[in-house]
């Protein structure tokens, strides 16, 4: 079982963000820029091309509203996707607020927030998620 | 028109990989690794989560025959996303073969092929995509 599928299931806590049948986002606890969110399909597929095709058609709509909250609570320029997955092998998207080309390399880049800026994070964004 | 929609439209020649009738693919002709592709809606839409709800629903499944073949020519480990967007306001995702952490940057990461080079990138990549 993946770390994402333990987060999933409850039993590794997480600053939760949304989830729906097929998706759970949550914070990153390790960010780039504050927002930076992680979204994971539900079921255990190493590479983002080997899932299903309603899960690839699902993904970035799932996304669009975590990523218009985010976008509204930081003011950043833009939310950016990307995918690298070397480290954990359950496909997933990063969501990253970025405003500029000094925030794209997220591998280097941490900006190490405090448990409780996390949760302020995740307030923020969560009150800006439509209902 | 962006710099995109001129390749679209044929105004500016592209190392064309695929298209329907929403997306066309083409190679970067600056890639961070062989088979680094561009895929641009045809529409222009600066942020990729201000497209149209049918776009972000058809985005990945139009990129999956073309992650395949890049993974199929290149025998990389994986075919990851990538958007930045701070250069073309045209939204475009970025389809980079990658074998580890040191193919994740790649804005500082360029192999510089040839014309040559890329022409046969690209006949070799066409010839994996499923007709």
């Amino acid at each position: 079982m993946s770390i994402f599928s333990k987060i999933i299931a409850g039993e590794i806590p997480s600053f939760k963000i949304a989830e729906n049948d097929r998706f759970y986002a949550f914070l990153d606890i390790f960010p780039a820029t504050e927002g930076h969110t992680l979204v994971v399909p539900k079921i255990e597929v190493d590479k983002l091309f080997d899932l299903p095709d309603d899960y690839l058609e699902g993904y970035l709509s799932f996304c669009k509203p975590i990523a218009q909250a985010i976008q509204q609570v930081t003011g950043c320029n833009r939310v950016n996707i990307v995918t690298i997955g070397f480290e954990v092998p359950h496909a997933h998207i990063h969501l990253v607020p970025m405003n500029g080309m000094q925030d794209a390399d997220i591998l280097t880049k941490k900006i190490k927030p405090t448990m409780e800026e996390l949760k302020a994070t995740q307030e923020k964004i969560l009150a800006a998620i439509p209902a």
